[in-house]
């Protein structure tokens, strides 16, 4: 394929008309997809109604140490449910507090903690003239959310395919003591999906920050979510290695069965050093007398252990690969050798990461929706939804059908051309007609 | 009976040694019961079992609207669980946002919202000099838990057999601005299991406070939580009363199916005016991408409307009033006419209140104790843990079985009488055996 960019004016406008014609068949065609959020397909949700039986009018729901799971009690989780989301997220149980149907939720909580009491005993963040967090970009549009909306200035970090850039990381929380933390979704990232290399997860728990109430949000939401059995990314775990660094409160991780059972009605939980959990547990027990505990049995009896949870997010991976691998082969096809944009081939999560020419995402996503084609709103992969270059696109393939998923990414290939053409056309003092 | 205020020293004495051995037989037995909690007993949970088979992995999870409950969406509930706690709380299913498992948790929400983001545009709670809240006394211990972790200041207002002090609560409320909010339990109170009188709600919904982000914090807790069928409390419904009086805004409403169906796994609603509940989304949004909606769908699919609601709290009341009963029948028996003590006897709720002679509350629950039978810590039912009159003791039947119950009224009694003595005696100068 020729670069679009080594094209003479005439060729593009030939170009432009043809690929014209075809963006008009695909608004005939009156498309209604969404490649917007993260979701399970209904497929995938199906994978998990086994759950619904595993509870019935006879069992007996009394957990492993004796206790009525209907009833009040239990702060911080059942010791199964503890044990079994220790595995998942690769901790010990001891380290980890079991809460409600959403991690979401839990990160909300520790950053308005911090605001109302601090942590560990600093400054409430509201007593503080300023507070600072890194967002390592292009990255979670809700992370970014919940700071925004707390008031916390939000400090763009480029990701780099290795993770954040960690020689700014480490310059910038050394010197500013108003930086508080660091949102991270470090493996299978969120939107890139890319997981943090050895080198990264080592220089983050060695991290020396101005403040001592700094702390790093490792949201590790796509742990089991691998795509294949034979190339699975591995992120080095990262609360033993702030231990083994002398740094064992820097961290604290999330995770939930969110993407593993069901979005909304699974369990989630925080690990962190038994120092951390102390400090969140007297807030807690100000907030709840425990979580849904019936629900956290549910789990447990549906999975039993580690093992089912690898082989249901097998199940997973089965119907979410050919959905990847058609975004990727279509994206090849179409603009492969034309430079007007790169994507990545993630190993699992449930994004993937489209980079237009600068200046074109907008105008992209605008396209595709014209045409019946929803996309992540261009700049909602970085803070206050500002994208310096408009080039960051989010891809979404879970939720649409093989055959839908393969109509968007052709709408979107053609979008993204048309849209490189127009600006290759504006460059040049052309006019487009 | 004779009163104990009556007798001369030579007859306390020697009732108080034919009671100390009483004590020393309950001491023998070496009890172990507990009575602090306002937990539903093993057979008030298996009421709601057949709420584990409504859903089975044949069952269709869509809601009403055509969503499917088991993905994400839906910020404030699914249309039908908002009808259904809709007429529990006797309000417009748009009035209502649907929660998670817990409506301390709301409660606790609400608070930390207005510290950190104040409540529609007002100053936050945490950039004022000083926030308090009134609190009628006796209380439940962790709404002032609630305020005291917030560092709001807690002031006491008497509750009468009408409710609180309305008087003083429409005084203080006029005069001081930095007072934002009063905690209530308007019906079957924690812990008097009185109701608010018609006068009393009226008042309330036309309270002229001076802050005007001054919010009734109004825990209906136990709005179905009757104990009879032809003795029921009927509580004016706030919204509405609010509404009329040209304050709709006053009051937000809490309520949740704890003791309805499973305590930690049931649904938590709060209701509010349009304009509070769009507060209140801004929030949500941020915090969360929604509360456990197949949990939603069990509730309306096993208990289907109201009336199975009603129907249900029959099926509780006929295994807690023997309870009741028993704690007020043996109270009669055993206190009766000595003038050492009061207590309530509730038509719905979860508590009995008990009031001693002045500064006797702590010696019997501490005695109560030595023989192993464990209460509400005297002092809890009011703000900081602090009775100022150390009379007030909280009694919760639902737990223990009748037999228990029983046992442990008896022994209460007996610890009532033996402070009482003391006390006199003390009083009189006299040493005390």
């Amino acid at each position: 394929m020729k670069k679009y960019s080594e094209m003479e004016l005439p060729e593009l406008h030939k170009l432009y008309e043809e690929l014209s014609l075809e963006y008009r068949d695909y608004q005939y065609r009156a498309l209604n997809l969404n490649m917007s959020r993260g979701k399970p397909s209904p497929e995938q949700l199906d994978l998990s109604m086994g759950m619904m039986d595993v509870l019935n009018s006879h069992a007996d729901l009394t957990c492993e140490d004796g206790l009525d799971c209907r009833n009040y009690g239990v702060l911080d989780g059942i010791p199964e449910a503890k044990e079994l989301l220790g595995d998942i997220m690769e901790v010990n149980p001891d380290n980890i507090i079991i809460y409600g149907n959403s991690s979401l939720n839990v990160m909300f909580d520790f950053i308005s903690r911090s605001m109302t009491h601090g942590v560990m005993g600093s400054t409430p963040w509201c007593k503080l003239p300023k507070v600072k967090f890194l967002c390592p970009v292009p990255g979670y549009d809700r992370h970014f959310a919940i700071t925004e909306y707390f008031g916390i200035e939000m400090i763009n970090v480029p990701m780099l395919p290795t993770g954040p850039d960690m020689d700014m990381v480490e310059k910038l929380v050394a010197e500013d003591d108003s930086i508080k933390g660091i949102w991270c979704v470090p493996k299978y990232s969120n939107p890139t999906g890319n997981s943090y290399d050895d080198e990264t997860v080592r220089r983050f728990a060695r991290l020396q920050p101005a403040a001592a109430d700094f702390r790093i949000y490792w949201d590790n939401a796509y742990t089991v979510h691998h795509l294949y059995d034979h190339h699975q990314d591995h992120l080095i775990e990262i609360l033993a290695e702030c231990k083994r660094a002398g740094n064992p409160d820097l961290v604290y991780k999330f995770a939930s069965t969110s993407k593993i059972s069901f979005p909304g009605s699974g369990i989630a939980a925080c690990a962190a050093s038994l120092n951390n959990l102390e400090d969140v547990r007297r807030q807690l027990k100000f907030q709840t007398i425990g979580h849904d505990k019936v629900n956290q049995l549910r789990h447990v009896r549906f999975f039993k252990d580690i093992h089912g949870v690898v082989e249901h997010m097998r199940l997973h991976a089965d119907i979410m690969r050919p959905k990847f691998e058609a975004v990727e082969h279509i994206f090849q096809e179409e603009l492969g050798g034309l430079d007007i944009g790169s994507w990545t081939c993630p190993n699992g999560g449930y994004f993937i990461s489209f980079d237009s020419l600068p200046g074109c995402a907008k105008a992209i996503v605008a396209k595709a929706k014209k045409a019946g084609v929803v996309l992540t709103p261009a700049g909602a992969t970085f803070p206050y939804g500002k994208d310096p270059e408009d080039r960051n696109i989010r891809i979404a393939p879970s939720y649409p059908s093989l055959d839908e998923i393969e109509t968007a990414a052709r709408l979107l290939a053609l979008c993204v051309k048309l849209v490189s053409i127009e600006k290759l056309l504006i460059e040049a003092g052309e006019a487009v007609c």
